[in-house]
């Protein structure tokens, strides 16, 4: 059995006892969250979302690149959203390669480079700066004076604020 | 108080009774999933998933772009995962609009035309096998033996797989 199945079976139990079968599409909360993909930083235990609170948006190292701002602009345009999270954490994977070094090392493997930018960072408050800041630019996104950052502590469960 | 402020007092309490700091980073299911950012649905709740168990990647939508191709890559080659579980969801926003009327709209409020795909769709299980083999297309994600795609219903709470 694969995990995935696995998984399946878990699914199976969460519908037995489903009982929030009509939450509307837009988010009771307003807010989109956007946090790195890693498996120790779970929003909902977190934030205490509940379905149907929050849209939630996550990559490798829960950066800015341009299908954020795609989901950014859809959450806010369509879906009314109005105020941004953004989340990274302490021990992430992006602080242990840099992005040349990963995209050489696909090259070398399969013969071909990568054809995006791996996203790595130094500095985890930097890069949350750098997001708040990607977010901000975006000519697209029209609701940014509530974006705040954050980096998650993978050793104690807290959020600490990084300031502008 | 924003909704910011009230999750973020969520987030204290989380913390206060956080049990789980010594996680490893690779995921202990080696598992990645792919899912719609949408509010009601709630991957930790539908999988079973603890902290620690998975990878879970999120845009609207739940569609396949270079941003997904890039932390799929991250996931399988620095962190470990073998397995991809995709899930789009019955009354996805993306259902709801065409890229050419969005983007004209967001043209005539902003006087630019987005740089990206809106990657809306009208086929809910035909998108889930777009999404399917766009991954199995990728030359940089290693694994894509084990690639599974679903349709989750936010009316029942069950996951319906979509076969190739």
């Amino acid at each position: 059995m694969s995990v995935t199945d696995e998984l399946l079976a878990n699914a199976e139990r969460y519908a037995e006892s489903f009982s929030k079968g009509d939450l509307p599409l837009p988010p009771a909360k307003g807010v989109a969250v956007v946090a790195c993909m890693d498996a120790r930083l779970n929003p909902y235990g977190v934030l205490g979302l509940e379905e149907g609170d929050a849209h939630v948006i996550r990559n490798a190292g829960g950066v800015i690149t341009a299908d954020e701002r795609r989901s950014l602009a859809i959450s806010q345009r369509l879906l009314g959203t109005r105020e941004i999270i953004l989340i990274h954490h302490t021990d992430c994977g992006m602080l242990t390669f840099t992005d040349d070094a990963f995209k050489a090392d696909i090259q070398r493997e399969t013969g071909l480079k990568p054809d995006w930018s791996a996203e790595a960072f130094t500095d985890l408050d930097e890069d949350v700066r750098q997001s708040i800041g990607r977010v901000k630019a975006d000519p697209f996104i029209p609701h940014t004076d509530q974006v705040r950052g954050f980096v998650y502590d993978v050793t104690t469960g807290r959020l600490r604020e990084v300031k502008p």
